[in-house]
C-alpha cells in the first residue's frame, strides 16, 4: 500500500454522519465496513491486542436508533475509535503492555474512554502499546509497508487509523509517541496542550510530560473527539482543559511560521529533508513568511536551548521512574524491559535537586517558546527524521522531545511522501491555543493535500 | 483524658532514638509501647480500621538490628507510623472507607508509604477515613473525651496520634481534613504546600486541591516524616517537591504575623475568641507586630476575598466530581454517601467555563496571598471555630478551605485548650517555605507550650 498525499484517504466519520439520518447509511453499517477492514488487514497489522465485536455492534444500533430518532447525542455518536491499551477500560482488560497486568480489569473506563463512551461512541478495541509506554515494541506493522514499524508507543492506535479500521483512536505522548507514529502511518493527530484533555485512568511512567493524543483519518473527526473529552471530562484536575469551539475551526492561512531544526533536522535523510525543504518552498511562494535560524536571531536563540531539550526530558523520566517504576522492578525485575530496569537504576542515583534543575529548564523553554506567541502563528518541522524504519526500529523522537517538555500543543499532517512511505509534517503552538494551531493544519491539508 | 497544653505530651519517637544505639532502648520496644496504648484506648478511640502487630513487629526487629550495627536508614527508622485509608498499601486492605472496596489490595505502597518504609520506618496499621476522603464520618473517637468527634476525614491518624498510640500517621487534606482533626486531637500537624509531597498511589475526589499532610506528637518528627517522602519519592510529578533542610529548623520569632479572620470567626465560640484573643495579646506583648483587617487596608482587602473561598472550592470539587466519582454512582447508587452522590448530581449539571471561574479565582487569591510574602512571617488563625463537637458532628472546615483554595503550606500547633479539650491554632505560610513555617511553629510552641 502506497502512500500518496494526493489521493490516499483514510476513514472520515464526519463525512459519514449526514447519511445516518436519512438512512442511506447507518453507524451499523459504518462499522461493519471498520470490522471487514479489520478481519482483512489486522493479520498483518497487528493493531488491535483485544475487541469486542458484538459489544460494538450493540452500541452501534443503539446509536443507530438515536439518529433514527433524530436525536444524536454528539458529534462522536456512532464513531467506532479504539483504546490504547494504557487506558483504562472496565469492559475490556487494561495489561498497559506488560505481563504484570495479564488479565487486568479495571472498574472504570478512562475519563476519556467515559466521556466518549457518553457521546456514544463506539469502543471497537484495545490497541498495542510498548511497555508502559516506555520500551519494547509489540507486534504492530506499519500499514503502508509491514516490513516497517509504525513507530512507538502508541504503535497500534496509528496503525489501525493508518490502516483505516477505524476513524479515530486514542493514545498517548510523553516523549513522541503521538506524534511519531501518527507521521509514520499518514495519520492526523494532535498532542493537545499538556493537562487539556483529561488522564484519568492513564497510568503513566512519566507523568509531568504525559498528554492524551488522538489519532484520526480527518481533522473533523479529530477536532470533534478532542471537544467531545474536554467538555465532558474536562482537562486534567486544576487546568482548564480545551478551548476553542465545538466544530473544526476554518482553515486559516498563516502569517508568519517558524521552522525550526532541533537535533532532528541533523538526522533526516537527503530524501526527507528535500520533501520538507520543497514544501517550505512552495509555503514561501504563497507568500507565507517563514523565519528560520539564518533569517532571525531569537529563532537562532532557541535553537541553543532546543539542543538541551533531550538530557533535561530524560531527567524528569528518570526522576519520575522512583516510583511505581522502581517497585515493578522490585516485584520482578524479569518481567519489565531492560530500558525500564535501566533507567530506575539512573533513577535511584539521581537527587532530588538534580530533577529541580530539569524543572528550571523546562519552566525557562516554556517561557522562551511563549515569547513567539506574537511573532509567529505556529513552528513547524518534520514529525520525524524520516519514514518509518525497517524491523522492530521504532524510530527517533528527536522532534518530538520539544512539544514533550513544552506542554504546547502539536499536530501531525500527513503531507508528504518519500519511498511510498508518509512523512509527517508536524505544527508545534503555543498553550491553551489548540484550536487555532487546528485552523492552519486545515490551511496547510487543503492547500497541499486538495 | 483533659488536655493541657503545658502538660500533656504526646508520643516523640526522636526524643526516644538516641537511646537506640546504645541500648537503652529498642525501635521493637518503642513499638511495644505503642502497641500496648493501643490495645487500651484502641477499642474506645478506634482509630485504626486494620493492623498487622506481627509485620511491625518484624520491622522494628530489623530496625534495632540496623541501630546495633550502628546504620540506622534514616531518622525514621523504626519510627512507628500510621497510614490513613486513603492510601495503597501493598501488605495491608486499603479500603477507602468505601463499601466499593473492600477487600481491595492494591498492587504497590503508595509513593509516601514506600518512601518511609525505605527509610526503616514501621507500618503499624491503616487508620479510619470517611468515605473517598469526603462525607460519612467513621466510627473513630476523640481520645480527648469519647463523646466528642476526632474531626474528618483524616479522623483515624488525628485520634491515634492524639491518643499517643503512635509518633506518626499520614493524612490527606482536600478542604480541612488535616488541620482540623489535628487541632481537634492535639496533634503537630503539616499540610505542605500542594505538590512538595508525593501523591502517588492516592485516590481523591478532588485532586486540584488535594494534599498529602503529616500528623506527630512532635514538631520534630513531623519534619524527620517530611523530609524522608521528600528526598525519596519527591513531590507529585512536575512539582519541585519539598524545600529545606533533613533536620527541623531552629525556633524563629516572627516579626509580623497576619491575623486573619476569614468567614470563621463569626462561627467560633466565645470561650475559643477568648482563648485565641488572649495568644495574640500574649504574643503582642512579646513584641511580635499583629497585623489585622482593622490596621491594614490590604488585609482587610484580603479578607473581602477570602469571603469567596467556599463557593470557588465548591466548585473546583464539584466539577472534579464528574470523573470517577459519577461512575461509583453508576455503579451503585447505595453504596455513595449522599453527601457525594449530591456532589455527582450537581457536577452533572455544571459546565466547563464554570470550573474555569473558579480556577482563576484560584490563580487571583494565590496571587494575592503572595503579595504579603515580604510583609509578614505568616497568617495565623485558628484551626477550627472552637474544640471538637459532640457526636458525629466531625466539625467546620471554615478556617481551613482557605490553605487548601491557596495550596501555601499550614500548620497545627496544639497551643490552646477549651473546657479540658485541644483547640488548634494554624499557621498559613507560603508557598515552597514550609521549612520556615516549621521555624516559627517551633518558637510558638517553645513559647507557649515551654
Amino acid at each position: 500500500m502506497t502512500y500518496d498525499p494526493k489521493t490516499t484517504r483514510l476513514l472520515s466519520f464526519a463525512e459519514a454522519a449526514p447519511k445516518f439520518r436519512d438512512g442511506t447509511d447507518s453507524p451499523r453499517a459504518f462499522l461493519e465496513r471498520c470490522l471487514e477492514v479489520i478481519a482483512r488487514r489486522d493479520n498483518e497489522v497487528k493493531a488491535f491486542v483485544r475487541m469486542d465485536a458484538e459489544r460494538a455492534r450493540r452500541a452501534a444500533d443503539e446509536s443507530a436508533a438515536r439518529y433514527k430518532a433524530g436525536r444524536p447525542l454528539s458529534a462522536v455518536d456512532g464513531m467506532p475509535f479504539g483504546v490504547k491499551d494504557m487506558f483504562d477500560t472496565a469492559d475490556m482488560d487494561t495489561e498497559m503492555g506488560t505481563p504484570f497486568h495479564r488479565g487486568r480489569r479495571p472498574m472504570f473506563d478512562a475519563a476519556h474512554v467515559d466521556a466518549l463512551k457518553r457521546g456514544g461512541a463506539v469502543l471497537v478495541g484495545k490497541t498495542v502499546t510498548s511497555q508502559f509506554a516506555v520500551a519494547g515494541p509489540g507486534p504492530t506493522r506499519n500499514p503502508f509497508d509491514p516490513a516497517r514499524s509504525p513507530g512507538a508507543t502508541s504503535a497500534g492506535s496509528a496503525a489501525a487509523v493508518g490502516a483505516a479500521m477505524i476513524p479515530v483512536a486514542t493514545g498517548s505522548h510523553t516523549r513522541g509517541s503521538v506524534i511519531r507514529p501518527a507521521g509514520y502511518c499518514a495519520n492526523f493527530a494532535l498532542k493537545a496542550t499538556f493537562g487539556a484533555l483529561n488522564r484519568g485512568g492513564i497510568m503513566t511512567a512519566t507523568r509531568s510530560t504525559d498528554h492524551l493524543g488522538i489519532h484520526a483519518g480527518a481533522l473533523a473527526d479529530l477536532w470533534a473527539t478532542a471537544w467531545q473529552i474536554a467538555t465532558v471530562a474536562g482537562g486534567d484536575p486544576g487546568h482548564p482543559g480545551l478551548y476553542g469551539r465545538p466544530e473544526l475551526p476554518p482553515a486559516r492561512k498563516p502569517i508568519r511560521l517558524i521552522r525550526i531544526e532541533t537535533r532532528g533536522w541533523g538526522l533526516t535523510d537527503a530524501a526527507s529533508q528535500a520533501a520538507f525543504l520543497a514544501l517550505i518552498e512552495t509555503l514561501r511562494r504563497d507568500g507565507i513568511e517563514i523565519a528560520d535560524r539564518a533569517s532571525d536571531p531569537a529563532v537562532a536563540d532557541y535553537e541553543n536551548t532546543l539542543h538541551e531539550v533531550s538530557p533535561n526530558w530524560g531527567a524528569l523520566a528518570t526522576w519520575e521512574s522512583r516510583w511505581p517504576m522502581r517497585l515493578y522492578r522490585e516485584r520482578d525485575a524479569r518481567l519489565l524491559h531492560p530500558a525500564i530496569a535501566e533507567r530506575v537504576a539512573a533513577g535511584e542515583k539521581m537527587t532530588l535537586d538534580e530533577y529541580r534543575r530539569a524543572l528550571a529548564f523546562q519552566a525557562a523553554i516554556r517561557r522562551q517558546h511563549a515569547s513567539f506567541a506574537g511573532a509567529a502563528d505556529a513552528f513547524v518541522t518534520l514529525s520525524a527524521p524520516g519514514p518509518a524504519p525497517f524491523g522492530d526500529d521504532v524510530g527517533d523522537a528527536v522532534y518530538n522531545e520539544p512539544s514533550s517538555l513544552l506542554g504546547a500543543p502539536a499536530l501531525n499532517l500527513p503531507l508528504l511522501a518519500v519511498s511510498g512511505m508518509p512523512l509527517g509534517v508536524q505544527l508545534l503552538g503555543f498553550d491553551h491555543r489548540d484550536w487555532e494551531l487546528a485552523g492552519i493544519g486545515r490551511w496547510l491539508a487543503e492547500r497541499v493535500l486538495g
